[in-house]
Parts: C-alpha cells; sequence; structure tokens
C-alpha cells in the first residue's frame, strides 16, 4: 500500500470509528453469541488472493461488532474502565506510521527521551516526588501492563535482595513475597513466573472489619520468616484493590518492609492517577518511601492500551537485574552510560513509542482537562452511592472508593438472609447485564457476592448512571 | 474528544502519516542527535490546559523525525526489519476504536476467535501441521515479542517437567536449558526471568564448521547433565539466528530431547514467515516434533510491532502453567471449558484485539502478496551476495540466509590480517552509516566484526540495495 491509498483508506478507516463511537449508545453493551460463532463466521483458510479492505470492514460490522463486549460504551460499568478515548488514538497512529523500536536509545532517541519526560513530568503532577525521576536517580517507563510492572518490580526486589546472586544461580526456595486476599492475582502470577512458586507467597491478614493489609500482621509474618532462615523479597501494597477499590496503609507498610530490606512495590493500576486531583493525592500517602510505584494510563487516563507507567526510586537495580548485551545490540550510546535503555527495564526487547499516546492524551486535554475527567467519574460514584444509601433494595458492600461502588441486594423484608440475597443479588446482575445497555461484574467480598460498578468510561455520563440505577432497581423489584 | 472531532482529526493525522511515509526517502536514515537533545528539546512540565492537536504535529516534526532512526526507511537494514506496514496500521486502527480488552473469551469473543482462526489458518499456510491448531489440540496466540514467547514456552516446559510441583514449590535449581552461542538474548533472560539463573544456561557447541547447534553435543551435554541429577528442561534450536541468520538441526534436536523429555521450542522470529513459500520451507525440517514454534508477524510480515505469534502442540500445558483466577474473573463461558482464554497464555492479563492488524494484513494481501514481498527480498538479498562474492574488497562471512547478508571488508593486497580487515569494516559500516541513506547494523562471528544487511523493510526496492552497494564499495575504498 503507498501513502496515497493509505491517506484515503485511512480517512474510511478513522470514519468507520468515528462512527462507532458514535453509535455506541445504541449497541448492547455485552456480547451474546455463543462460544464458536465467530470461529464459524469466518473462512478458516486465509484468502489467496489480495482482497479490498472495504470488505475487511464490512466483515468487521457484520462478524466483530455483535461478538464484542463494547468497553468503551458508556453503559460498561464492569472490571475496571480501559479507557481508549479518541484522542489517543491519533497518537498511536503516529506511532504505527514511525514504526520505531524503542529497544535502545539509540534505535530511537526520540522514543526514549519522550517517555523520560513525559514520565518525569507525570511523576511531578502526581506528587511522587524527584527521587523517582530520571534527574533524581530513579525513573519511569511504560510497561505493557501492571502485570509486567509487578514481574519486573519483583526480578529488581530478587536482585537487590541477593546482592545480584541471583542472577547466577537463580532462586534459592528463601524467598517470601507478601500481599494480602485482595491484592491482583498478577503478583501471585509474578510469583511463579519468577519460579517462586505459591509456597513463597505469604498472605498477609487485613486490619480488623477492613480489606487493607495490616502493617502488624505484615511485621509478625515478616519477622517469623526471617527467624525462619526466610527472606522478605517483597511487599505489595495496593492503592485502590481490583475487588473493591480498598487502599492498604503504605507508610505502615513500607515502615515494616524495610526492616527487613524487603523491596515495597505499589500497585495503584486503577487508583493511582486519581493522584492528578490534590484532593484525593491522600491515597497516595507513604508513597516518598517505596521502592516502585505502578498505575495505568489504559484504564483511567484516557490513554489507549497498552500504558502501564512504573516508577522507580533506584534508577539502577532494574535494568541491573534485566540486562543482558548480545554482541549485536552494542552500541556506542549505550557503553557513554550517558543514555536509558528501555529494553533493560521489561522482559521484551522490542518496543513501541507508546509515548505518543499519552503525548497525544496530555497535549490535548492538559492536566486540567485530566482532573476534570477523574472528577466528574468520582461525583456519579457519589451520587450513585448516595442512591444506593437511600434505599431500602440495596446496601454498599464497602463504602465507595473513588469511581468505584460495590452494593447488594438486600431481601424484602429487611431480615438478613445472606445465601437469598446473594442469589438476589446475582440475579440482579444477570438481569441487568441481559437487558444491554450496562454491562456489571461482581466480586466476593466476606464470603458475600457483590456487584462492582466501575465508572469510568470515556463516554460515560450522568444519564448513563441514572439508567443504570433505574435498571438496578426494576431488576430488584423482579427478583426479591 | 466526540466522534466528530475524531474524524477531523484522524483525517490530519492519517495524512501525516502518509506524508511522513511519501516523504522518507529524502531523510537520513539514522538519528544524529546527542544524549539528552530530545529533553532539552521539551518542556519539562505538562502542560496545566489543552491544546491544539495540530500544535503537537509540529512539535512532532521539529523533536521527534529529527531524532528518529526510521525503521520504515528504505534504507534501512539493520538489525532485523520492523514492517509496520500502512495496511497493519488500518487494521491497528479499527482495534483502538473498539478498545476491547481480550483477557477472557467473555471480555470480547470477537478479539479471542478472529485471533485462533488467524492462527489457525496460518499454521496451515506455514505448514505447521494439525497439531498446532486449536482443532488438532495445540493452538496459536499473539505475543507481545519472541522474547514473551520464549518465556512462556520455558514457563510451560517448567511446568510439564515438573509434573505439575512447579507452580506450588518453584524451581529447585535443578533445571536446565540448553541453546548456542547464537541464541537470541531472550532465552538467557528468560531463564534468568524465571529464576533459573545463567547457570542453569548450558550452551551447546555447534557442528563442526557452523554456527548450527551439533545435535551430538546436545545429546553428550543432555546424557552428563541428566547423568549428574539435573532435569533438561528445554532446548531452543533457531531457524534463522539474529547473527547471521543460521539455522540449528531442529529434527536432530527435537529427536534428542524427547529422549530426555525436555521441550523443544523452535525461535524462528525472523525467519519463519518465509515458510510461507513452498521454496524455504524446508527451513522448517523437523517442526512437527517440537512443542512450540514462534515467529514474529511484526518483523518481515507487514504487521506493526507488536505482533509475534506462538503455536503450541500442547494447548493445556501452557494455560495449566499460567492460569489464576481470581473471584473478579470468575465466568460461565470460562468454566464451561468450551473457550480459551487469552490470558492464560501470556504474563499480562490485559491484552489488545491484535488479530485485527494482522487480519488487515492477511485480507489485504493474500498470501500471494505476502509470498511476493517476502521473495523479493530474498531475491535482493542473492543479488547483493553475487555482486559481494564478485568484488575483492568484499567478502562473505556466512552465505546469505534468506534476506540477511553478512558480509566483511578484505584488505587491499588480498593477505589476510585479520584485525586490519576487521577495522576496514568496522570503518565502513560507520561511513555508510554516517552518510544517512542506509542504516545498517552489525555482529561478530568467529571472533570478526562483520557488517549484517538485513533486507526486508516495507518500502525497500531493488534501487535502494544498489545505492546501499554504491555506498559500501565506496567506503572501503575510503578507508582500504
Amino acid at each position: 500500500m503507498d501513502p496515497e491509498e493509505f491517506r484515503r483508506l485511512g480517512h474510511r478507516f478513522v470514519d468507520w470509528v468515528a462512527d462507532y463511537r458514535a453509535g455506541l449508545d445504541a449497541l448492547p453493551v455485552g456480547a451474546t453469541v455463543e462460544p464458536g460463532w465467530v470461529r464459524g463466521q469466518l473462512a478458516a483458510d486465509l484468502p489467496e488472493r489480495p482482497r479490498p479492505l472495504e470488505e475487511l470492514l464490512a466483515e468487521v460490522d457484520r462478524v466483530v461488532v455483535p461478538a464484542s463486549a463494547h468497553w468503551q460504551h458508556p453503559g460498561f460499568f464492569g472490571y475496571f474502565p480501559a479507557n481508549a478515548s479518541l484522542t489517543s488514538l491519533l497518537g498511536d497512529l503516529l506511532s504505527g506510521g514511525l514504526g520505531a523500536q524503542g529497544m535502545l536509545w539509540s534505535t530511537s532517541p526520540a522514543c526514549t527521551e519522550v517517555e523520560q519526560v513525559l514520565l518525569d513530568g507525570l511523576a511531578a503532577a502526581l506528587g511522587l516526588g524527584k527521587e523517582f525521576t530520571f534527574d533524581g536517580g530513579g525513573g519511569g517507563s511504560i510497561q505493557d501492563s501492571a502485570s509486567s510492572a509487578v514481574l519486573v518490580a519483583l526480578l529488581a526486589a530478587l536482585h537487590r535482595t541477593s546482592d545480584g546472586a541471583w542472577r547466577e544461580t537463580g532462586t534459592d526456595g528463601l524467598e517470601r513475597v507478601y500481599l494480602t486476599a485482595e491484592t491482583h492475582s498478577s503478583l501471585a502470577k509474578a510469583a511463579r513466573v519468577a519460579g517462586l512458586g505459591a509456597g513463597a507467597v505469604r498472605v498477609v491478614e487485613p486490619c480488623a472489619g477492613s480489606l487493607a493489609m495490616s502493617p502488624d500482621a505484615l511485621a509478625a509474618a515478616m519477622a517469623a520468616d526471617v527467624a525462619a532462615g526466610l527472606r522478605p523479597v517483597l511487599v505489595c501494597p495496593t492503592i485502590g484493590t481490583t475487588g473493591t477499590g480498598a487502599v492498604d496503609p503504605v507508610r505502615e507498610i513500607a515502615q515494616v518492609a524495610r526492616e527487613h530490606g524487603a523491596w515495597v512495590h505499589v500497585d495503584a493500576a486503577w487508583a493511582g492517577v486519581a493522584a492528578l486531583c490534590p484532593e484525593f493525592r491522600h491515597l497516595l500517602d507513604g508513597v516518598e518511601l517505596v521502592d516502585s510505584f505502578c498505575t495505568d494510563a489504559h484504564k483511567w487516563l484516557l490513554t489507549a492500551f497498552d500504558a502501564s507507567m512504573l516508577w522507580v526510586r533506584d534508577g539502577v537495580a532494574l535494568p541491573a537485574a534485566l540486562s543482558i548485551t548480545p554482541e549485536y545490540l552494542r552500541n556506542a550510546a549505550s557503553e557513554s552510560g550517558e543514555v536509558v535503555d528501555y529494553r533493560d527495564w521489561q522482559v521484551p526487547l522490542g518496543r513501541r513509542f507508546r509515548a505518543l499516546k499519552l503525548w497525544t492524551v496530555l497535549h490535548g486535554l492538559g492536566l486540567q482537562g485530566l482532573r476534570a475527567h477523574l472528577r466528574g467519574h468520582v461525583a456519579l460514584a457519589s451520587e450513585l452511592a448516595s442512591w444506593v444509601r437511600a434505599d431500602p433494595r440495596f446496601t454498599l458492600a464497602v463504602p465507595p472508593s473513588l469511581a468505584l461502588v460495590c452494593l447488594r441486594v438486600v431481601g424484602r423484608d429487611g431480615t438478613p438472609d445472606d445465601s437469598a440475597d446473594d442469589r438476589a443479588t446475582r440475579a440482579v446482575l444477570e438481569r441487568v447485564n441481559a437487558a444491554g445497555s450496562a454491562l456489571l461484574t461482581h466480586t466476593v467480598v466476606d464470603g458475600r457476592y457483590v456487584i462492582r460498578v466501575a465508572i469510568g468510561s470515556v463516554a460515560t455520563r450522568r444519564r448513563h448512571v441514572e439508567a443504570l440505577w433505574t435498571a438496578l432497581c426494576e431488576a430488584a423489584d423482579a427478583v426479591r
């Protein structure tokens, strides 16, 4: 395809995206197809001859759209939002156009340094502190996901707590990592990937009456492990857990971890970006004491997946843990020590110019626009929570956390019947999802089935939350 | 940004990409900026207020373009190509537009099943055999990179060779993996990430007079390890090494590995796609015996990064190694066992709808178009190699491999003086790169400095290879 053909078709494909987004409100949010339906619709054999790309758009309309859960739909309240703002797509288009590989500074200086500038700027805007910037001896990088971020943090921790022996001799079976039952599964997965096994994972008890990690329980667990000859490697407090948005006490946890030399990685994948707003920055209390901090631009910060941001305080440990240099990657810039080679901050060698989509968002909205985006959703969640509180058919499972509201259905007579209420809650969720104007997902809190309402889709406005509330109430009336 | 604003700006950004690609021939291929130049050009503080996105394009022209190595430039012959065809960008635009998360089948059935259909179709088109398709009990997936592919293959191997104990107890220090000095560094990195350490990596000697792994040496190494109570876990033959395009004898290696129950992962990141052409399929001889096979659509198959394709013969071992299911990801489709949840095929939880860019390429070019793309570059490489052979100023370091030509400069008097010739070869590379119309990278073969010419950029035509040859000859005349 030559550039002129791309110009013509590119306009056509842009129009498809514009039309798709403009028409989302009229589509059911979730997919209703059965397993195998898509495979049955498509030819098994790949085409031998070129076919017009307009036909592909017709195939996408015919097969892909009806078989998609529409994550950008204003009625999408499931999981956490995955903001793929149209603004960010413009930057991603530039990234594809440049087609750069940013594995080394020398393979695209701009790819590396734009990312450094943006991550330094965001560290300041989030209040992370100078130590997390390149100028301060640390630095930030864009990872594909918070899962990968916690994995590389764990690898840096294994390197540091073994004084480098880990690179040569691997894990020794004495390492321990600490989390809670609410910590994202990516840490348990990272521990498995890193060769620690499930046996190395300590589940720390929460503070009484909450879902937040107990610093006292952590201290006891670490002390017992050290006494048993084991080695605390990493603890992962969460700011905004996936289930309910719970916040672990980072400051106290970091103080405990420091006594044992363990790495502290903060997983704030969803909630961390809220610290752009001064009124939410208290969530990050104690973050100046930790070793690494992750928050996703691709969840709630309007940047299309993948763009998970990881900052480290020690700009040496992470690349030291991951660096391997074969001959064909040697170059003068790397050997000068004056540049960052981001391949050493991640597992994959190759990397896209992901900073461009983040840059486009920051440029096109400004910090003011981002704050308005975040505040709008928090206000809607607060309003929804007030409706729940005032309604005898529902109860809040936990206090709302930023833009996440967790609720349960309450039986008609008001007397608690846990299993009946759980069945009703589940039935309400299924009814709302089946109706198609909203998509909800669930979790379990203290053994109880809970509906999560994660407000944060790019297109969600007050009327969509009102419609959801109406749907919830109608479903509750039908099933109670 | 509303859809209408996106329509307007999207056209503008498409035009920027079209203009950039159309103008590449006139730009120097490599970047000449000093470390820190980009950072110095950009404001350290993020903008508070929204700014017009047209201004961002001006910033990209002012700062990014001059600080980029232009990987899509027709004179880019470095590393391996990173085809970001304009066709593939169209599919990527749809992916961003949909903004789907494909972690589970249920979070976007289309995202999962389109990928299954395409990977099954490509398995057939590459001649991989039915066992590597979903219908045959195996299956394929798109990974971000061949680095991640070899990592997850290693994790599946650790799971299988430990009968599942690895998930619980981690690595045990007895695992061994096998590679050659020419194997991509990603396997050594994967071994480190997986907690095996450098000590677990066995470097197998090559066959006499070649760079290919010796099956006899492998057999001896594995037998010695087993006798010492160690456990062969994985061997990684390469089809088309990064340095010189060498091909390991997969069939014999697989036969050796099978005796010890080791997993065989074929890294054919660059060269594997050539098997779409029947005349190159002999490169894959023996692949029906291996456990996993990786080739990158984002290197030489016209699909923008990231799109590394990994097939496994055993569709159970890999997800069994990687699966962890917290409550908030539980769903009826997963529990039915009728669907593939691709999160269990990779380290990250989240995933983009990357199949769309691959689909666009397959649809827009057809297999015929892809074969023509590959054959054209091989023919150019063959022609370049013939010029090298016929010219006393140069010699081929190794026979050309598909579209990769490795050459050295020969001293004026023809008598071998290794160190002088190496200096001259290096000087030629530096001169050609400094001139700006081509970009070359190097490797070292048997201790000798070697220029690699990797033909395969989307826009490379015969005239660009001719210009490169002229530049090489002029540089050789200047430095000899």
